[in-house]
């Protein structure tokens, strides 16, 4: 077998300037820079960033928010096995509401899916938090739909959901209207908990060494 | 907004029916063709079906594993985070030795990555295993080596380590040569810890209706 680099720095250091010598990073302002670049190191896909969403100053939004304590709100358990907890600034909480006992009557009453349900148990902590979608169509729709609703709109919205019934327009209707949240989004099918659970380490602490 | 889809069941008809129009699946075998439908649905890009690599059978093999009780070894949490436990036939264990505490101290020794070292963890146990690679490609790379070393083949490895750095290099000497396991994986950059759940649930299960 042949060698092969073993040494996580130089790995890092590599893969970085891959990502810096195809990406066309200089598109962005700094902070969506490191963001983007965690998301491709996530995916391993330079192109995302032609198809990436973000509001005025997403990044500094969604830093401000971890720093005085929001949550973080996930969509599913994936995303929170992502988020990489020592590098949260503030010991924030990572809610996963997916398997609360209560979801799946509550999603029969209001005939959506078990991941829109589990938006309804974030509550009012939605209001400032850090929202990060990166399973279920259903569940960025439905967050919108609350909002519009009336309930406290989040920080920032990572919008991630992925596939082929309802991730690409979810995502185009966020960033028609965040409803007063900043947001990030890969438009289109691709997105997935790796990315969403990306975006959230990017914004915890930067582009760090053990990425 | 405009309506949206919010019936599990037709979500996922839609989804499959989208994949099933799109993926030129008639390439397959029928096990083949299950695996690598779940694997598009996990990441919404049906060109990976052009860049699966595969050993004859392997569908079966990580079946017949699964059954028989095999535990499945994974190199990261959120891989782990991804399989669905009530679709495992056999309640298996699922293994994550990456945060063992002895992890570090063992890299160290070994020059090599955590998530590599981690591998060393898995001990006899591997021989019939199932192995799922979502995240580094020092795991899949030494995982080899240790198989070159005399260490017991699994039954099935499923490789889909992600990135600029020895991924698509990993996947590739797993594909020239599987020492033993049946093998499927994702030939490039592209791959990822919800692509290797993926192929888990799918060899749990098949295809059912709770995508």
């Amino acid at each position: 077998m042949r060698p092969y680099e073993k040494d996580p720095a130089a790995i890092y250091a590599q893969s970085f300037a891959t990502v810096q010598a195809e990406a066309r990073l200089e598109r962005f302002s700094p902070d969506m820079a490191v963001l983007a670049t965690r998301l491709i190191h996530a995916c391993g896909m330079v192109e995302i960033a032609d198809r990436l969403a973000f509001s005025p100053r997403a990044a500094e939004a969604g830093r401000a928010a971890l720093s005085a304590g929001a949550p973080i709100f996930c969509d599913c358990e994936m995303v929170a096995a992502g988020i990489i907890r020592r590098r949260l600034p503030a010991e924030n909480e990572v809610v996963v509401t997916l398997n609360d006992p209560d979801v799946p009557a509550r999603a029969r009453e209001i005939g959506n899916t078990r991941s829109a349900a589990a938006v309804e148990f974030w509550g009012e902590r939605l209001g400032g938090a850090v929202v990060a979608v990166g399973n279920a169509p259903t569940a960025l729709f439905h967050l919108l739909e609350l909002l519009d609703a009336g309930a406290p709109p989040p920080a920032i919205i990572l919008g991630f959901p992925v596939g082929f019934v309802g991730a690409a327009e979810s995502k185009a209707e966020l960033a028609r209207d965040p409803r007063g949240a900043a947001f990030v989004a890969l438009k289109g099918r691709r997105g997935g908990s790796a990315m969403a659970a990306a975006a959230v380490n990017a914004l915890a602490a930067g582009l760090g060494t053990d990425a």
